[in-house]
């Protein structure tokens, strides 16, 4: 179904889009924006299509845009041609590249992380930067990870940045939203050993084993890991750091804990 | 010497605050802005002291503002209160803390970076993001490295989003700006290991010793490494990845092998 084009920049569906940047209304809707060809290829790959693509030809960077938006149509997903100027309205970006569309949440409950054959989790608490989330999301994705699992989250994985900073790999990874004693006894019952990385402990995350499964579990920003989580870990590891502490940001210590693992299974 | 308060908001002195967010401006006048009580603090304990202090009571979020305002005001800083609203147009961010500082650049020579007694080095050729040049600093001061070569930059150190990521480690680790070829030249002949990062090799990174004088070299987010260091490098390396490797951020490989390089050396 093709609708279009929009050239007003009051138009309702405009409206709507724009709106989507709101948690209440995401979560009122149970959808959200995956904006950029990438984010958008990726969601293509994972087996998923849009509910509705809005697309500016006149923005498009490169050249395999419009295969892009036939694969959308060919899956049922509404096409709306936009004009520049209010495509640039609806979207979330300094610089558009006219594909952006509106996606169903997809399920994050436990049961989408595989847990058989030595997996290799991350777990990440209370969360606050969606920067960080997407980060970690890319990552987890290089490093091949089974999943993640993102416990009482402070921003939600629907969150435009989270989906940027990802550059779509949130439709590649497995994904679980949960709280933080619903995570431990899932993984306890699972028989993952919980490794929760902290600097307060004497033992080097290399020094530790990390090829059985594994969750590797990752605290917040600014407050570290939860007593839940330090009380629930079996083993509590440091990163060695001839420097300071704070300077590793949370991305960054959670990449260096997993390809430390990556490491001991090659 | 105490000036102000500012209150208006076309006043010259936030207006040439504004102008410093281009580097033609950073470039004529050989300053830059440093802004934020994180940043400041590191500037000040590595020894050196703003130009200019521009500070805004109203908007301080914590308790020890007062006390780094002094530190400035005895090391020679001027000191200039600014109403909220100016101190806002003047600010780079959100939500300003109130501490915004013209600071004159440092020197960024090769010789600023001690070769002696085994350095482990950071070498990052023409990046692009400024927050990737940050969080590689923040990196680099967490590894405790001896310094960071920033070869052939496209996004110059001194830019507002570079020390805001750095969250101030710009000044904490030696930084040095060359371009490629002397970079190659000076490492080679303090007898510098060039390992550089690629994916195109057989070697996994952690078979690589890197215990010995060693710079660790990443490429471009987009292009990777140029001829230059791939064909100057001692050793090439890659990282073992399962998943894609276009998912893993520039600056996330920089840790994974910098933090591989500390755990040799423990």
């Amino acid at each position: 179904m093709v609708t279009g084009p929009i050239t007003s920049l009051t138009n309702s569906r405009i409206k709507a889009v724009v709106k989507l940047r709101k948690r209440r209304q995401r979560d009122a809707t149970g959808t959200f924006i995956v904006e950029g060809y990438r984010e958008l290829l990726r969601l293509i790959e994972s087996g998923s299509s849009p509910q509705t693509l809005f697309v500016s030809h006149e923005l498009f960077i490169g050249s395999n845009e419009p295969e892009l938006v036939a694969r959308c149509r060919n899956a049922g997903s509404e096409i709306i041609e936009v004009a520049a100027d209010p495509f640039r309205k609806a979207s979330y970006r300094d610089r558009p590249e006219g594909l952006l569309a509106i996606v169903d949440q997809f399920d994050t409950s436990l049961e989408q992380i595989p847990l058989e054959a030595d997996p290799l989790v991350l777990v990440v608490e209370s969360i606050e930067k969606p920067g960080n989330l997407g980060t970690m999301l890319r990552t987890a994705e290089a490093a091949g990870l089974s999943g993640v699992i993102v416990a009482d989250p402070t921003t939600d994985p629907f969150n435009p940045n989270v989906v940027r900073a990802s550059i779509g790999t949130l439709f590649a990874v497995p994904l679980a939203i949960t709280d933080s004693s619903t995570a431990i006894a899932h993984l306890r019952t699972a028989g993952v050993n919980i490794v929760a990385t902290t600097p307060d402990t004497p033992l080097p995350h290399h020094q530790a084993d990390l090829t059985g499964p594994t969750a590797i579990v990752i605290g917040s920003e600014q407050y570290g890991l939860s007593t839940d989580w330090l009380e629930g870990a079996d083993t509590k590891v440091m990163i060695p750091m001839p420097g300071s502490v704070d300077s590793l940001n949370a991305a960054m210590a959670a990449g260096i804990v997993v390809f430390e693992a990556v490491r001991q299974r090659f």
